[in-house]
């Protein structure tokens, strides 16, 4: 037995406590060896109770946090997991999983943990609700408006996860749902290390009770269960993404389902791209990287390399020769660069894709019925040595058969418009990737790709160095594809949380949109109590408090001061008779710069207090000119309040309105400043 | 016969001419009277030639055009149908459309086109890609970055309308999906109206060819003949809407399926409204209004008015009273307040559902059974008066059979969570509204609603006035809803036209960002070619042209004396020692304001030009604080340069970078600035 300890019979983690069925269960074997590493058995698991106790428990705790608290929980969490790493690493050798392998699985796990806390803590509201675009104003009066929110779907979060990622697959759904407020119930048929996680973060005690569950077993039984607050997010086949979609608790009872599905993903050269440039090295090199990471086991691998017609006979022999350089074996070996496939089926699943793609493709680089590994055996593990075939353009399966192993099909065109089309023979994609140097070229390329992918890489001589490869998706970025892919999108920052909100566009008077919102909105009650707002703490401070300055009148003096001290002497400042031919302005103007650094002097409150800097402006717009003899006053309202979480400030976003003497608005903008949470010690 | 002529025999209008059956067809009656006012007959249309020429012809024309270009050709289109609207208000009151029902589906149309134009020019780069959120740096040396992008999907939007809203209900997706680049076809089975309407928009010549087909026909066959880049937007019952989605097209064939079903919509009046309230009689007032227009065939209509149980016999009262008054007769004249239903059938089917409620709900108000239209004859016509019926808080009918028609059912709740729970038995609707006035109480249900709800109307005295109702989705704000509703969004501004396109996170050096997505991406090359870009005029500014300035020194005099010019004399400007205890200065700085101020010094080019006028500053944030002494200069590249139609100027958004003397940044933002198109005559 190698690896640490795992149970002998997995459990799943349902409604508070580890359960484990009776009976003996399904032996999971060790990639490499064969040996058992665990059994799994799913009997008597209670779905149901799991899905009511997600809804009961789980949910109104975490729809208690504020995004910036869930985020913050998820930075812990990843600290947590980021001590047992090594643990990690260690049980994910015997999935066939090589150091190159674990690096992405579970440090890339942990890493989408902190990417999205980092995202939370950043782009959400500290609250609960978070408002979707500017409020628009629906009447002339200006007491009727509409408001974009999403709110949290008051369900459970199904994630229904492939074998290949056993890690990053859990964790990079489940952060999403848990910033959405949605608790996770977890299915994975086949993974140990899954369990070992999960039992990792129950053990942390960091995540709110009844938000993540875990079903080891069969997700047999758990769609009949949902409803339209819940969401499936699945990870596999294209079959199996059909089969879902056409479920009953999808066609009719309103569950909204996510499919990322495996795609016949390709990689273009450019049509320029000559092979002594960097970017035709660059193409051979992430090709056979996509081909043996995870021992091509990534639904985000390339599956077609569509290359210049002129160039396939050098790219294939530039392949030929990497590969013969890749050490496949025992994936411990910190010298393997691939391990075996996941097991004995999956290694007969790709031989009978092999066997479908030699329809209309001949291999012309590596050989799938030989494979030496080294410090294994190589029918016992699940090896198979990677394999290049060569396609004509008009090919049929390279296009429909995804062989999900270390297998690739290398296809010519001639003209960019033949790439695009060729790109587009596969469907739908998750991801693609253009090699090449040339702006026009490749712009023409990812264009016509763009609409048929999630994700486009290009790859070149001046990203290489920093590029994370046409493989990996990234927390921040888009992940999924149309089509084939599934159609759906995980990650993509805060656009991965949102796919599990509700958006709603709410109608109401200024003063109610400020209320449901909680944010400040134009036309709402502005509160005057006496106290400068500048002279209160953040827990103080309430949306709506407002300081009207006094009036200024913006002298001509003023305006030429200004401009000779700043060195701002456009004309519209100085010129009285070039100002007078300029079509927007018709005479001498007041620089917007120093419209709104008067504003400043306006509102500002000077004396040491708990406004503690000005750091920044928003949507800053000069809307009337201001002219000599004109006097202008600022009103200032909290319109945002956001305590920073680990810090004694926070952020108070104001609404800022400068007008004229006929009550014209002269400049709107938002004003940024932080904010100390209580009073400064006297 | 009455209203204008149309064809006896409907047409489609397919591949770019008009299309006649050789049969007869099936009569089309008039609502009120049943004489015949067109026939249908569908036999012999190519529906495959129909789509294959909207991919072939209207797609690439369509998507030649800029998002500004589209805008405005539908603008053209708006007034052209403008001038039509009398004689498509004549052919609609054969549909059993009264003046105000025509103000609904005839004006609403052509408003929803204005409406759509108006948000394309303000909210669309003058581009053909749509660039979503800011770049991402990928990595810490800045040669990758990540952009999102929508692109246009090469393959048709195929538009499913509903009966009820003939003009309305094609505008509105036709719209959005203009706007994203995707041709049309519109399918519909009974529309005569729809039909006139677009012989006026092909007689205009307004629209590329092939951008709009309609097939005035049975949508058979259509999605069989769909792809991954085609999507279908459908309007209808739920029941359809489900086997459209189980359609393999959609489940298999990666067709992406809009639906927007008949929900049973609910009203609350929150528990604090007092019957001398005005929100009591709002809600009264808005029943009946939801109850009585379009006859209530409208997916938006108050199905469910869920009251405080010790108010529900006042409401029935209240709603008596008015049903009292309401007109039912002859849509023409101009007295009547509500027509028939579309027809015999339509009626068949809402006394079914009628009876269905009537297994727990006792009408309460009005007479399903006796009707008497002026000027009309009941039977002949459609006819059916409007009916309210009452149900205790556990009835399952209510919550469950929708009538199509005008009829609504009363409930009764005790607490505020038993009237979100019961908004909640409708599974998911298109739209909810809340009458009630305080803040708290609404807020309460309104978030309560929100996971369940596309949109949702918060009535009370201070926005009735400009209220729009609850029954009438606009452009700008979300139709759709989930669960039952469909699960689908229409509308909501530019959300609207992205479901349309695909979005891609394009993964690249700067340079690639910049070529693709025709905004400069930080990072990227800047040009310098010894002009300065002020001179430039739109004509002549290339995307990367770039001012680099002079550097200036800060003193403490220039910090002291804008704080005294300006009257912002802040202690972090103007007391040593405060300002060295301030945690994040440590002594004094510059304001951000003066470091603007004098960048905008150092940037300006002061002769007249091409530059006409600052009009705005965006996303501003002050990152390292300036010291007096500290020298600072600024960069400005052009970023995004957009003209604007119909104007001999234009918009450009430079990327501004204040550094300091060791190259750290202290301020980031865009200055926008309009600029001629040409050089200005000499």
């Amino acid at each position: 037995m190698r690896g640490p300890a795992v149970s002998a019979l997995l459990e799943s983690y349902a409604q508070g406590a580890w359960y484990r069925a009776l009976d003996e269960g399904m032996p999971l074997a060790d990639a490499t060896t064969g040996e058992t590493v665990a059994r799994l058995s799913g009997t008597g698991v209670d779905v149901p109770g799991m899905i009511a106790y997600g809804r009961r428990v789980g949910g109104p705790a975490l729809r208690s946090l504020t995004f910036h608290e869930r985020a913050a929980t998820l930075k812990d969490l990843a600290k947590h997991l980021t001590a047992h790493t090594a643990e990690f690493h260690a049980l994910s050798h015997r999935t066939g999983a090589t150091a190159r392998d674990n690096a992405v699985d579970v440090d890339g796990g942990i890493g989408t943990l902190f990417g999205y806390s980092s995202k939370g803590r950043r782009e959400l509201p500290n609250d609960t609700v978070l408002p979707d675009g500017p409020a628009e104003r629906l009447g002339r009066g200006g007491t009727f408006v509409g408001q974009h929110v999403y709110t949290s779907r008051p369900g459970v979060a199904v994630q229904i996860n492939a074998f290949n990622f056993p890690v990053w697959g859990m964790l990079e759904k489940l952060a999403p749902a848990f910033l959405a407020g949605m608790p996770s119930i977890v299915a994975s048929q086949t993974a140990y290390l899954t369990e070992l996680v999960v039992r990792r973060i129950v053990e942390s005690g960091l995540l709110p009770e009844g938000t993540l569950q875990l079903l080891a077993a069969s997700p047999a039984g758990l769609l009949e269960a949902l409803g339209e607050q819940d969401t499936v997010a699945f990870t596999g086949s294209a079959e199996t993404g059909a089969k879902l979609r056409a479920h009953p608790a999808v066609v009719q009872g309103g569950v909204r389902l996510g499919v990322e599905a495996d795609s016949l993903n390709c990689s273009v050269l450019a049509p320029d791209a000559a092979p002594d440039d960097p970017e035709f090295a660059l193409f051979a090199d992430q090709l056979v990287t996509e081909m043996t990471v995870k021992a091509g086991q990534k639904c985000t691998a390339i599956r077609r390399a569509i290359v210049p017609e002129h160039l396939v006979d050098e790219m294939i022999g530039a392949v030929e020769a990497r590969l013969a350089d890749v050490v496949v074996g025992d994936p411990a070996d910190p010298q393997v660069a691939m391990g075996p496939l996941v097991g004995q089926d999956q290694r007969t699943e790709v031989r009978k894709a092999i066997a479908a793609l030699r329809t209309s493709a001949r291999p012309v680089a590596g050989d799938a019925d030989r494979c030496a590994p080294v410090g294994a055996d190589a029918e016992r593990g699940a090896f198979l040595a990677p394999l290049l075939l060569h396609a004509d353009a008009d090919a049929a399966e390279p296009h429909e058969v995804e062989a999900f192993g270390p297998v690739s099909t290398i296809i010519g065109y001639r003209t960019a418009a033949q790439a695009v089309e060729a790109a587009a023979r596969g469907r739908g994609s998750l991801v693609g990737s253009v090699v090449g140097h040339d702006p026009a070229a490749v712009r023409e390329i990812v264009l016509g790709l763009a609409p048929w992918h999630g994700r486009i890489l290009v790859l070149d001589r001046d990203d290489a160095g920093e590029s994370t490869g046409h493989g990996s998706p990234l927390p921040a970025l888009v992940h999924g594809g149309p089509g084939r892919a599934g159609g759906g999108e995980e990650l993509g920052g805060i656009r991965g949380v949102l796919h599990h909100m509700q958006r709603t566009a709410v109608q109401a008077s200024p003063d109610m949109a400020t209320a449901i919102t909680g944010r400040w909105t134009t036309g709402s009650a502005r509160r005057r109590d006496g106290v400068h707002p500048f002279r209160k703490s953040l827990a103080e401070l309430r949306i709506g408090d407002t300081i009207a300055s006094a009036r200024r009148t913006v002298t001509l003096e003023d305006i030429g001061h200004f401009a000779e001290f700043t060195g701002d002497t456009f004309y519209a400042h100085t010129d009285p008779e070039a100002a007078a031919a300029n079509p927007l302005f018709g005479g001498i103007v007041a620089h917007g710069y120093l419209v709104v650094s008067l504003a400043a002097g306006l509102f500002v409150d000077p004396a040491p207090g708990p406004v503690l800097a000005n750091f920044g402006v928003d949507d800053l717009r000069f809307l009337t000119p201001v002219k000599a003899g004109d006097s202008i006053a600022v009103t200032l309202t909290a319109k945002r309040i956001t305590p920073r979480s680990g810090a004694d400030y926070g952020e108070v976003r104001w609404d800022a309105v400068v007008d004229n003497a006929d009550g014209e608005p002269v400049a709107t903008y938002d004003v940024l400043t932080l904010v100390a949470k209580e009073q400064p010690a006297v």
